[in-house]
């Protein structure tokens, strides 16, 4: 063998990409969201890609780590792993956050945050210099497709009036007819035969209405509801008790580990979480007390692939089930979750992605849902190419934002159409 | 990228290798042990070497899975842990292995000691066909080496006479004075700085008498005493008391998870296993219970070295320690310890290995102890060659064994000396 496997460069790409008005708890998504694109460059000229959170918070750890990786290998993922990129917990340590709605931000979430776009790339680079696809480096696939669920948003028809923003097709949704249109449309598009409702934004009686409608729309379809911690324990269990017959599982009703145990000791409905079990140190507590029946795991924040595969073998030892999360997302991200899902033995529900919400994509050939799964690629590392033009375009976008877009923050957002909007006080209801 | 990766044969060789009599709870040590030694070839000539139990229950399930690799990938270790090998849980579930003092049996681990062998082969293989070592397959080491305990054993200066057996120049360890000259011994020769006695021969004053010993003759020294569970809950709590100031830790002082849990809650000196998590379904009620607060990873009956790695996660999210267990083994499994417990970025505890107790061994060149570290090696795969000479007679002699020593039996092998002998009922103190 004689590739040299040493990173000789790396390329830090932050961009801004269309995200249409899809509403939550804490407000709207704004009109672009920061990406951060992430090249390694093997000395041998093999380029590995990897894709994170853009806001600046990532991009001033993102950078001085990119300068300590030249001279390393791409193989050397653990030792990755172990850099110290400086975090200072005190800025970060329990504040939640703004622009994505997964937990209480902690000085370990912001590091693996950042590092995994990185392990993604070591991948990536991997399989390119050894003529084998990511799955195989994690042990080899035990599906050849991967299957997601339709990801329904409550969805203005497009952003505020006077902001800039790229117009999408899929019009309105704000009441039950509304959502159970954007679902037929999803299903026809994709093939989805699963449906998550992101919901926290209308009272909860609207809310289960929607799921109801759903659920004659669809019935015996997999149907979940994600108020991303708004209801109180009380208004948790009401729902549950209500839509006890139609939920596969209730995603994230209330905030924090003591309320969702309250929750599950209360209803036989499956509790699944991308906020109260976000890191490791997050686990032994909330498995011990049976607060969650399935952790959903977003790559990113979890620390890559490798990452997401020990979580999963943690979940196995407690009987607790697994599924992936997803926040606004490219291509690249959708092949490594992709990748790794199809080596994830115990992958009992189809993982979110809000793929299908972004019109924009760095990759030259767009990943395809067919029947509302993912085809698994055979082809050397995550097996898709960057389109570069795009890649610039969407940078200089970036580049040319005087800094209001640069990190995200859905009340903000919110805030251009009702100036009155507040980050809400959870519980809501 | 012109490799051929699947499996185009595959060897297993039974063999029987010479063992000192080394005492424990159950018995003695057989004058040999069996060992099964696998070999993955690729379809480029690539081979991959894999060593565990050998006792007829492991032959039965290795040779049809054997014939069922042919044409399937080296790369596929997650398939592989998807064969169904047929285990007969209604012959294993819940017995005492009777040779090596591993805990309950179960057809879980019956099964992953038997892929075990074949998952490193694989490891080993993908590692020649692609030029990496194994360390770097699993992310990349964290260590240039990895520390090893000295594993003390009351022992016999022989086999009883008229048993066809090698001799060993250890001499006899059946006191303090005894067990304070073998610890010595290996020290000189090997440079271990932390000792382990292998306890449950002696009654419990005794064998408290030698750790004394231990801990004058080698003051600040962390010592460890395993009894194998030959100890009530309350001998347990009396011996952690009274060594509580020179161990490093206690090792399964009492049987399963309930009374280990009843230990832990008296006593400050952490509990390590081998005996009641020894799979991942033992897991969640001892880590629960808060039963152990160090698991001894063995990587044959935990199914390999991703499963070791997984094990190491599950473990670092619960704040429980993690190390590694050893029984008879020869070259290629401390080959395969040595470059897994390199990537565990936890491993804070020096492990065992019983490696200095085995005069023979199938490789070319025996691994070498330097201060009680083994060197990481950085060569393709596990970085080890077989001798085929060495194999060839190992293999005659289990050829030639009547089937007396083919199923190690340590009761068995005591029973020659002491004709009365049963498998002692726990708790014996
Ligand atoms: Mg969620
Ligand atoms: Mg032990």
């Amino acid at each position: 063998m004689t590739r040299d496997l040493t990173i000789a460069e790396v390329r830090l790409t932050p961009i801004l990409v269309a995200d249409p008005p899809l509403l939550n708890t804490q407000g709207v998504h704004q009109p672009y969201t920061p990406r951060l694109i992430v090249e390694l460059v093997t000395a041998d000229g093999v380029t590995g890609f990897g894709e994170t959170y853009g806001d600046t918070k990532y991009l001033e750890l993102a950078r001085p780590l990119a300068e300590r990786l030249t001279g390393r290998s791409v193989m050397d993922v653990n030792g990755l792993f172990g850099i110290d990129l400086g975090v200072d917990a005190s800025r970060v340590e329990g504040q939640v956050d703004a622009g994505g709605l997964r937990g209480v931000q902690s000085a370990d979430k912001l590091r693996l945050s950042v590092l995994s776009a990185f392990e993604v790339a070591c991948l990536d680079a991997q399989g390119k210099a050894l003529g084998l696809p990511v799955h195989a480096l994690l042990g080899g696939k035990v599906r050849d497709s991967v299957e997601y669920s339709a990801y329904l948003f409550y969805k203005w028809a497009r952003h505020p009036a006077g902001v800039a923003c790229e117009q999408d097709d899929w019009g309105a949704a704000l009441d039950p007819a509304g959502v159970v249109r954007q679902a037929r449309l999803l299903k026809e598009r994709h093939g989805f035969t699963s449906f998550k409702l992101k919901g926290g934004v209308f009272p909860p009686d609207e809310e289960v209405a929607a799921v109801r409608a759903l659920a004659e729309a669809f019935p015996g379809h997999p149907l979940r509801l994600d108020p991303n911690g708004a209801w109180s324990v009380e208004t948790s269990l009401k729902v549950a008790k209500e839509l006890g017959d139609v939920l596969e599982y209730l995603e994230d009703p209330a905030l924090g580990t003591a309320a969702m145990a309250e929750v599950s000791a209360g209803t036989a409905v499956p509790l699944a979480t991308n906020m109260c079990v976000t890191t490791f140190g997050e686990i032994k507590e909330a498995f011990t007390r049976d607060a969650v029946q399935v952790v959903l795991c977003d790559h990113h924040y979890w620390g890559g692939l490798r990452n997401t595969r020990q979580l999963a073998a943690v979940c196995a030892a407690f009987g607790v089930g697994v599924s992936m999360h997803s926040n606004t997302h490219l291509g690249i991200s959708l092949a490594a979750m992709t990748q790794v899902a199809a080596t994830v033995p115990g992958l009992h529900h189809a993982c979110d992605s809000h793929y299908p919400w972004q019109s924009e994509d760095v990759l030259t050939e767009r990943l395809r849902f067919r029947d509302g799964r993912v085809a698994v690629l055979d082809a050397p590392g995550l097996g898709v190419e960057l389109d570069r033009d795009e890649l610039a375009r969407l940078h200089r976008r970036w580049a040319d934002d005087d800094g209001a877009l640069r990190d995200r923050d859905d009340a903000a957002a919110m805030r251009v159409a009702e100036p009155g909007w507040r980050q809400p006080v959870m519980p809501r209801w």
